[in-house]
C-alpha cells in the first residue's frame, strides 16, 4: 500500500483554486443527505441534485449536509458557489493528501479531520480525511467514502432529540461530530495497545525472527497514527479558544473536553511508541543472548573433542617405533588419558559459569 | 496486566455527559465518609445514603466528603446534581482512564490525580485514581478504592486538630490532600531507586541473560509513571498561579512547595530513566565483551589442535613408502615438532594479548 | 559530488558587498526575459542588453525580469544600480551558498529559495538557488540556470491569463513563483517516498548488502532536502505575516496556503526519515538474526560430528591390545553407538528449539 | 553508595513544616560562627548557644551565621523563630534532598545549592547541601558539615579587608559564598575532563574490558553533577533578574558574572556527556573489529586444516584396495597436493583482504 | 592535548576582578598596534609603552588597539584603567577559558569570540581567544598570539580606504572585524567537509578498522567546534538588535548579514554531524555485514568437510570384521559416496542463498 505517495505533483504551476480530485473513487455516485433541524422541527431527506439544499441557505434552522465521496468536482464547484465557499477551500476538500488543518475564513470555519480505522482484512491502519465547514447555521461535511457513513449515531441522537444536541447551534453539530471522530481514535489505539502488550509479553518469553516484523509493522503504524493525529491537537486549541464568532460560549467547554481528550490520545501514542523502541532493544539483547548461548555450546564442544580426538590421532600413527602401542595397559591407560582431559575441561567451564 | 487499554472507546458517538463507569469494580458498596468542621468544630459521619449531607451545603464549615468506590453512577449523580456539578465532570470522575489534569468551572475546581502504590504481590506498580473537587466550601474527594482509604492520617491530623488545618479553609485541605498524594510519589520512587541501584552493581559484578528482563520491567514501570506524573506539573502550576478566587493567597506557599516537589519528582524519573538506558549500554557491550572472551576461548583451542590433528593424520596414512615411519626417532621427533606447533601458537596468542 | 563544499572561504576578510560569484557557471551568456502586464496589456521580450529593461520601471504594470545564469557579475551590478538594490543583496545573490531566507529591505524584500531536482543520471537530488526581489511593480528571479527555465507554465497562465494572475499585483506573481517551486518539493518527495516504501518491503523479504548502501544514500537525501526545506517555514510565515507593505491584503490567503504546503513537506521530510531510522534498525536486527542462523548451523553440525569422529579415532588407533577390534560385532556395536550418540545431539538441539 | 534514595518518603501526611532532618547527621555538635562587620568593624565569633546571636538582628551591620550540620532541629528552629524565617524553609534546609533552588519569601531570600566535592577516597563525586539565607542586614549559611568548613578563604577575604566585600551589603556577601561555591565546580569538572581525555585516547590506543566499567562511571558521575548544577542557572538567573529589594543594582554585574560561569559549567557537563556517549559508541565499534579480528584467525586456520585433515583420513583408511597406497611417490604426491590446497587457501584470503 | 582543562580553578574564592592569566603564554612581549583614522586622516604605529596610546583618548578619530598576546597582566590593567574597563572585563579577558559572550556595560560593548584554525601539523582544529571592546570612538582587540596576527587584510582595506569602512565608526570596524573571524570559519569548515565527504566514500567502497577513529576523531572535532560557534548566534544577534546606543542604525544591516552567516554555519556543523551518525551507523553495520560472511566462510567449509572427515576416519578404524574394507570396489565407492555428501551440502548452501 503507498500511503505516503498520493500524486499531488500533478498540480504544480497549476492556478491556485483550480478544483483536482486527488485520491481514489471509492463510491460511484455521491451520496448527499441533508438533515436540518431545530429544537422542534426536523426534516431529513437524500437529496438527488445539490441544488435542492439551496432554499435551506436562509433558513434560521442548523443544516447539516453531508457527502459521501468526493470525487464529483461539479457537485462540490456548485455548493461552494452557493455558498461563498472560497476555492482555496474547495480544493482543499478535494485533495485527500491533506493533514488536519483548521482555517478561519470569517464567514465559515474549514477544518480538515482524519478518520482512522482498519482496512477490510484488519492488517493496516487506513485514514480517512473527513472536511467540515461549518458556517452560521451550516455544518457540510465531507467523506471520503472508504468505510462508509459513520455518522448514523449522531442522526439517531438528532432524531431521538437526546442530550442536548437540538437545543444548540450549528457549532455543537460540528462539535458533535469532531468528537465522535476523536473518540474513534480510542477504538484503534485500544486494539493496538492489546496486541502491543501482547508482543511485550511475547518478547519476554519467546522472541521469534517473526517478532522483528512485527515490531517494525507496529513502528509504522504508529508512525501513521502520529502523523493523522499530532496537527490535530493544534486545530481542536484553536477552535476551543473561540476566536471566530461562529463558535459560541456554551459550547467552549465542550470543545476543551475534546482537546483533554486528544492529548490523552496523542500521550498514549508516543507512549506506545516508547514501548516499542524498548522492545526492540530487548530483541536486540535477547538476540546478542542467544548468540552467546549458541557459541558457549559450540565452544564447549569443540574445546572438549579437539584435544581427544588429537590423542587418537597421534596413537593412530603408523611409526614403527612407538613404544606406548606395545603396552599392555596402553589402551586403557589412553581411555583414562582422555576421559581426564574432558573432565579438566569441563571444569573449566563450570569454573567461567559457562555451564 | 492490560494497563493501557481500557475500555474506553465504547462511549464514542455518545452524548457527552453520559454517565458511564469505565474501569474495575473493586469494592461492593461505595463508601462515603464526611468530616464537616471549622476551627472549633468537628462532625465526621459515615452515610448510608448520599442525601444526608445535603444539608451541609449552605453551612459556613469546611465539608470534606469522601468517596471509596467509583461504579455506583446513580450515587454521583445525585451529588452532583445537589452541588451543580457539571455533568463533564462527572463523566470524568467515572471514567478512570484519565490523565492528571485541572478543569477551572467557575463555582468549583475540578482535579484529577493518580495515587502510586505497588500492587499485592508487590510487583508491578499500579495508579488509582483520585478525583477532587474544590468547592467554595466543601472538598470532595473520589478514590477508586483499590488501595482501601489512604486519607486516614489527614483525619487524624483535623481530629487532632494539628498544624493549621482546621484553621484554614478548603483550599488548604484540597492541598493538603494534593501534598499527600505527592509525598507518596517518593515512597514509590525510593523502592524503585533502590532497586535500580542494585542493578546497576549487578550488572558491573554479574550481568545475567535474567538482567535483560529486570532492565525491560524498570523501563516500564519508569514510563507507566511518567505517564501518571508528567502532566502533574502543571496541573500544580495552576493551582499555585491562583487564577481561581477559590485559592487563598495563604494558601499560594503551599501550593509552591508542593510544586517544587513534583518537580523533583519528575527530575527523580528522568534521572532512573537515564539511568536505565546507560544501564541498558552496558548491558549490551558485556555481552560483546562475553562474546569476546567464548570466541578467542574456541579460537585459541581450533588453531592450536588443528595443526597438530592434522600432523598426526599425515602419520596415520597407510602409504607403502613412507620413509619417516621407519625412521628409530621418527615418533619422538613428530612429538617434539607437535610441542613446537604448539608453543609458537601460543606464542602467537600471546603477542596478540589473547591470552 | 561535492555539496556541502563551495568555495565560500575565499571571501573572508573582504569588504561587504564585493560580488564575486560563488557556484558553478552552468550557462555560458545570461538569458534575460522580460514580462510586462497588466490587466488588458502584455508585453514579453528577450533582452540583449540589460538597460533595455530600465525604462519599464516606473510603469505602474507588474514586471517581471527573469535571469538565467548568475555567473554575470556586471549585468547583475547594473541592475542592482538601476533599481537601487542594496550590494549585501547582490552579494547574496551571486552567492549559490545561501540558505532559504527573506530580508526585509523597505523599497524590496528578498527571498532567497532552494529549487529541487533530481540531476541528470536520476541518481542524486540537486538543488538550484533562485533568488527573487519583490519590489512596488516589479519581481526580478534569479536562476542559476541547472535545470534551464522552469517558469514557462507560469508566463502560460500569463499570456493565456488564467486564473486571477493578470488581476493581482507584483506580490501574487512572486507567490505563483514560490507556490510553482514549492509544489514541485511534491514531485521529488512523491518518488523518494516510492523508494522507500519499495526498500521497506526490501528488508522485510529479502535484506541484501547493497540495501544498506540504499539506506545510506536516502539519508543523505533527506539530509540534504531537509537543509533546502526546513528554513522555507520561517521565510513564508514571515511573508504571510505581512509586515511590508509590499504584500497586499488579498495575497495573504495565498501566502497561508503555501505555508499549509510548507508544513506538509517538512511532516513528510521528517516521516521519511523516521521511516528511514526505522529500516535501519530492522536491518540490523536481521543481520543479527541472520548471524544467529548461520552459527547454529555450525554448531549443530559440529555438535554431532565432533563426537562421532572422535570415536572413530578412537578404534583407529594402533594399540596392540584393543580388545574392542577383536569381536565379532565390534564395528556395527559402534556404528550403532554413533547412531546414538548422533540422534541424542538432534534431540538436544530439538529440545533447545535450534531445529 | 545510595545516592538517589535518601529517606524521604517518611514525611508524607505529615503537616507541612514539621521540621524533620533528612541525611545523615556528620558532626556531633553544630558548629556556629558568627561575622559581624562593616566598613571599618569586625567581630567574628564562635558560638556555643544559637541565643548570643539574636542581638546582633538589629544592628545595621552585615551579620553572617554559619551553621556545620544541621541535625540539630531544635536550633534551627530557634533560629528561624528569631529571625521570622517560614516553617516551610526551616523545613527545606533540613531535608538534605532539595535540588537547588531560590523562593523568594519577602523579607528574606531563600537559596539551596549543592557543593561537589569527592569523598575521601576520591572515587565518587558527593554532593554537600548549602542553604543560605539572604535577608536585609543578614546572610544564614547552612552546611551539612561533610567536608568540613570550606568558607575559610572567603572569611579571610572579609578580615584582610580585601577587594570591595566589606565596602557591600548582605547580597554581596551572599554572592561571594555562591561565586565560590560556582567556582569550585570548575576544580570537579577539571579533573573529571583529565580523566575523560584519557579514557579517549586509552579507547584508541587499546580498549579493555574495564573501559567499559570506566565509562559507565563516568555516566553516572555526569548524571549525578547535572542534576546538582542545571537547576542552578534558573536560581542564578532569578537572583540577577533582582526582582527582590535585597539584591543592590551595584551587585547585579557580579550575578550576571556567576551566571555566565554556571552556563559554561552547564555547557562542559553536556560536552563531557556527549564526549561519553561517542567514547562509548568508539568502543562498542571497537568490539565489533575485534571480534572479526579473531573470527577471521579461527576461519583462516579452519579452512586451512579442514581439507588437509580431511586428505589426510582420506589415505589413513584401511581398504584393502587403494591403488595410491602402493604407488612408490603416493606419499610424496600427496604431501604436494596438501602443499597446493593450502596454498590456494592462503591466495583465497589474501584475495578477500582477510590477511 | 587538553582543550577542556584550562586550569580554571584556582581563582575559586579569589576577589572577583582579581587579574590573573589563565592559559597559555604564547609571545614573549606584547606586540600593541595603534590605527587612528578617520575618512580623511590616517595614523598607524607600533607601540612601545602602553601610555602612547592614551592621548588618542579624547580624539573623535577612531581608535584600534590591537594586542596580541594577553599574558601582561600590567599593560592590561593600565589600558583599563585609563578607558574605565571594568575589572570584571579585564578579568573576562585574561581568561583564555571563556565562551563567546556580549556584555553590554553601558559605556562600551565587551565581546568574545573564538577563532578556529588548525594546529601546526594541520590535524587538530584549536580555538584562539579574541576579545573586543567596542567603545564610543575606539575598538581594542586581545588575541591570544597563537596564529599571529590575522587582522592584517583589514587594516590593508582601512590603509587602502576601500569599502565604506573609512567612512562608518568604531561599531562599522567592530563589525568589521567579527565578520572577518566569521567567514574565517567557512574555511574551517570547508576542510572538514571535504574530508567528510572522503571518509563517506570511504565508507562505502572500503570500511577500515582505521576508518573508526577518523570517524572518532571527526566527532571530536565537531563537538569542539560546536562548543565555540554555538553561542555565538546569541551573541550577534544581541549585537544585531542594537539595544545599545554604541551600534549606529547604519551598521544593522551588516551585523544582520553576520548573523546569516552565523545561523548557516551553525547548520553546517548540525548537518555533519549528523553526516557523522549516520556514517558510524553505516559503519558498524558493514562490521556486521563482514561477520556474517566471515561465518559463511567458515560455516560452510566446516559443514562441507566435517562429515567427510567422519567417513574418513569410520573407515580408518582397525575392527577386524568390516566387511566393507575387503570388497574391491570399496575405495572408489566411499570417495563417490563424500563426493554425494559434499555436492548434498554445497546445494544446501545454494538453497540457503549462501553461496
Amino acid at each position: 500500500m503507498k500511503r505516503y505517495t498520493k500524486k499531488r505533483s500533478k498540480k504544480a504551476w497549476m492556478s491556485p483554486g483550480t478544483l483536482v480530485h486527488i485520491g481514489e473513487k471509492t463510491v460511484d455516485i455521491t451520496g448527499v443527505t441533508v438533515i436540518d433541524y431545530n429544537e422542534t422541527e426536523l426534516r431529513e431527506e437524500t437529496l438527488h441534485k445539490i441544488e435542492e439544499c439551496f432554499l435551506l441557505k436562509d433558513r434560521p434552522t442548523v443544516t447539516w449536509i453531508n457527502l459521501e465521496g468526493i470525487h464529483d468536482v461539479q457537485l462540490i464547484e456548485k455548493l461552494g458557489a452557493c455558498y461563498e465557499i472560497h476555492p482555496l477551500t474547495l480544493e482543499d476538500i478535494l485533495n485527500t493528501d491533506q493533514h488536519p488543518k483548521i482555517d478561519d475564513m470569517e464567514n465559515y470555519i474549514f477544518i480538515v479531520l482524519k478518520m482512522l480505522h482498519y482496512n477490510n482484512n484488519g492488517t493496516d491502519i487506513v485514514s480517512e480525511q473527513v472536511s467540515l465547514i461549518l458556517g452560521n447555521n451550516f455544518v457540510f461535511s465531507f467523506q471520503e467514502g472508504i468505510k462508509g457513513d459513520v455518522f448514523e449515531p449522531l442522526r439517531q441522537r438528532i432524531r431521538g432529540n437526546k442530550g442536548k444536541i437540538r437545543k444548540m447551534g450549528a457549532d455543537y453539530l460540528a462539535y458533535a461530530i469532531v468528537d465522535g471522530i476523536v473518540d474513534n481514535y480510542f477504538a484503534v489505539l485500544e486494539k493496538l495497545g492489546e496486541q502491543i502488550e501482547l508482543l511485550e509479553e511475547e518478547i519476554v518469553t519467546n522472541p521469534q525472527p517473526e517478532t522483528l516484523q512485527k515490531i517494525h509493522y507496529f513502528k509504522r503504524e504508529m508512525l501513521y497514527i502520529r502523523r493523522c493525529i499530532w496537527p490535530l491537537r493544534e486545530v481542536i486549541a484553536a477552535l476551543a479558544k473561540r476566536e471566530s464568532a461562529l463558535i459560541k460560549e456554551s459550547t467552549e467547554i465542550y470543545l476543551r473536553d475534546v482537546y483533554d481528550h486528544v492529548v490523552q490520545i496523542i500521550d498514549t501514542v508516543e507512549t506506545f511508541r516508547e514501548m516499542l523502541s524498548s522492545i526492540l532493544d530487548i530483541y536486540l539483547s535477547s538476540l546478542s543472548n542467544r548468540m552467546n548461548q549458541v557459541m558457549k555450546v559450540l565452544t564447549i564442544i569443540a574445546t572438549i573433542f579437539m584435544p581427544l580426538t588429537f590423542l587418537a590421532g597421534v596413537y593412530g600413527m603408523n611409526f614403527k617405533y612407538m613404544p606406548e602401542l606395545e603396552w599392555q595397559w596402553g589402551y586403557p591407560l589412553i581411555l583414562t588419558l582422555m576421559l581426564l582431559v574432558g573432565c579438566i575441561m569441563l571444569l573449566f567451564f563450570k569454573n567461567r559459569k559457562w555451564l
